[in-house]
């Protein structure tokens, strides 16, 4: 369904509350054949009881077969279709490091590199240089002017940099400097569109300026950028679902893909007592919140099972402080799977419940994946439902058609 | 499915036979959460018995999440996408009380309201002025002349009317005078597009008569119009499916979507025993049954479970004498669901059960919204998908490629 259809139907003034509960990495696979996936593993009473009174089943966050990235997997439980509304490398690199970047602003992701003697690339990564080092070396580069347009350049981590520059009239239609191999010379800036002419002169103007100050600073002598791009206008989650959304995370990269829809955003620390004491105090002045659990991904990224299950206990522990709160419909997901198996993220679907009185309850009486199989959402339901659905549930979509 | 896509599949010149049941409002939610919805409450062993023998499942008539109005979910049980397909206001209205809309006609909804001295709205519904009170006003009104076009003035109920403009060359892009709102004045009518300058006009013309003649019928003092349209020229159901198709229902608007998709309509009394008289005598005559059965949906707008699974009962108790007439495909269903528990539509997916020889049977032994929920059509399948599958199941259409 396109946006713009819901809209049409949204009721505003209602007073009804959503909160999406999102365990990053959520779903699991078992180590052993037939043996439990990490969700199916944990002791979780309290979720179990919300899906035996919900409605459950597994979403596909993009599409079959499709491994998302956190950002654009967001996006869809947010309702925003993760293949139209696209975001590029540089946009998501500075909303990673929680930049502020305005509408106007073009930024582009950059890898401190090593050129040899005859100007090729001879490592894409520079020797995978310190963090430490990277905030040296910026500190030389900051030094850089360019005519018409402010410059920032931030530390992201190792080799990783953010630029961005900020002026009337750029465009993120400039090519990669980056060849994405080595033995060959780093790709000149080209504009792809006629409006991008000055962006690619002030891109050139700063590599050449960059090569010049980081010349005796082998391994990390020259710099490599990509993904150009500018924050895409798209119509806030008010706008279309007429919903106040408010974003509860600890890390700046759902922060700012929250933001990207409009949500307004509140930092956390990285205790799950915290985030739902930000929950408790907030709980008047929005309609709509997502509440980000990270660590469950950084586990199932180490490969430690163990820990990923004993995390979802803990939340699973929190469940009865957000019902005491009295919401009309309540989603606990995760975003992809993470499988502490492949140590990766992964394409299975992932396990969703949805709560709420209006539901109708299926057969499913536990949380896990292969219950939510069984359930009334389905097996393979697609990620951007889940935002309508919600919303009929709280009571807030109006009749289509007579 | 493109209508098109399937077209071009059609077999032409086949005698088997399909019947769509509809329940209207059909699926429900349990009053007690774990109890029973109103379809499984009532006890129904013919439907069982189909539910058994054929495929089951659960559709989304309009979309996740949307309720769906009666016209746009019956559109979708006939195969015709209700999103790509939409109609007016004002046409809705007219197939509603069954008025004969032809292709040149502009239809307009209408309401009459009271307006103050300072000409201003003060009730968009004149006091709910009774059907008798709308029938004598416009009785008046009908002395309204308008130049190069007919005028239609019809009694819908209490104080809603429809309009209706007949001549050449009229268009339904013409703005609504409702202003949705009170205190203010109406609205203008105006064009939207230059080919409906002369509808603006007309209507214009119309609405300073009314004014008028209406003067001192406080409260119903003044007509306001909105839903200005056009009947839509579609494929037919024999154009695009190859079948001659009958609709058999009691009440106007159902003929009228009905009529939308090109199907013979026969108009039936309240009881479901009349409804099956008429299928029985016109069995031989069509290729596609629709039958409605109303009141399921009223009882499920009154908030009465128990009359609404005894009716689901009574219609279970007509299904032998549907076989007995050995059709090859009957699909039982819903247009929406209408829980007794919200006493309004509701986007709750509804149970359908679709049974042929060849349909590939479920485990499903029985027919109810959380039993339909393991069945084979799955638990979300889109209502569109219905009407291609039957006809599949009827032999009607063509392998696609080689």
């Amino acid at each position: 369904m396109e946006l713009d259809f819901i809209k049409n139907l949204v009721k505003t003034n209602e007073k009804t509350k959503i909160v999406l509960l999102v365990m990053d990495g959520l779903g699991g696979l078992p180590v052993e054949s037939g043996g439990p996936t990490e969700l199916e593993a944990a002791n979780t009473p309290n979720l179990d009881k919300l899906a035996k009174e919900g409605i459950c089943g597994l979403h596909v966050p993009i599409g079959p077969g499709i491994t998302p990235g956190s950002g654009p997997s967001h996006q869809a439980l947010f309702g925003y279709d993760p293949i139209r509304y696209q975001v590029g490398r540089g946009v998501l690199s500075a909303l990673g490091i929680d930049f502020d970047l305005g509408f106007e602003d073009v930024a582009a992701r950059g890898n401190f590199c090593t050129i040899n003697d005859q100007g090729l690339v001879s490592d894409r990564r520079a020797g995978r240089i310190s963090t430490d080092k990277n905030k040296e070396l910026l500190k030389l580069l900051r030094q850089i002017k360019l005519e018409g347009a402010e410059l920032f350049l931030e530390t992201v981590k190792e080799y990783r940099l953010l630029m961005v520059l900020r002026g009337k009239h750029l465009s993120g239609q400039v090519t990669t400097t980056d060849p994405q191999e080595t033995g060959v010379p780093p790709l000149p800036p080209k504009a792809t569109a006629p409006e991008a002419q000055r962006t690619a002169g002030l891109v050139s103007e700063f590599i050449d300026q960059a090569r010049d100050i980081l010349a005796d600073h082998h391994p990390a002598n020259m710099v490599l950028l990509r993904g150009f791009s500018m924050r895409p206008k798209w119509p806030t989650m008010e706008e279309v679902f007429g919903v106040r959304a408010a974003a509860i995370a600890a890390y700046p990269m759902y922060r700012g893909v929250a933001k990207l829809v409009g949500m307004k955003t509140i930092a956390a620390g990285d205790a799950l007592s915290e985030e739902f004491e930000i929950l408790e105090k907030n709980w008047d002045d929005f309609d709509y919140f997502f509440v980000h659990v990270k660590k469950t991904d950084s586990y199932g990224e180490d490969g430690d099972f163990d820990h990923k299950a004993a995390l979802i206990e803990e939340v699973d522990g929190m469940i009865p402080r957000l019902l005491d709160l009295n919401p009309d419909v309540v989603i606990v997901t995760g975003d992809h799977s993470t499988p502490s198996l492949i140590k990766y993220h992964g394409w299975q679907p992932v396990p969703a419940l949805l709560w709420s009185k209006y539901c109708r309850s299926d057969e499913v009486t536990r949380f896990g994946e292969r219950a939510c199989m069984r359930g009334g959402l389905g097996p393979r339901f697609p990620a951007t439902h889940l935002m309508p659905i919600a919303l009929a549930n709280a009571f807030r979509l109006e009749k289509f058609g007579a």
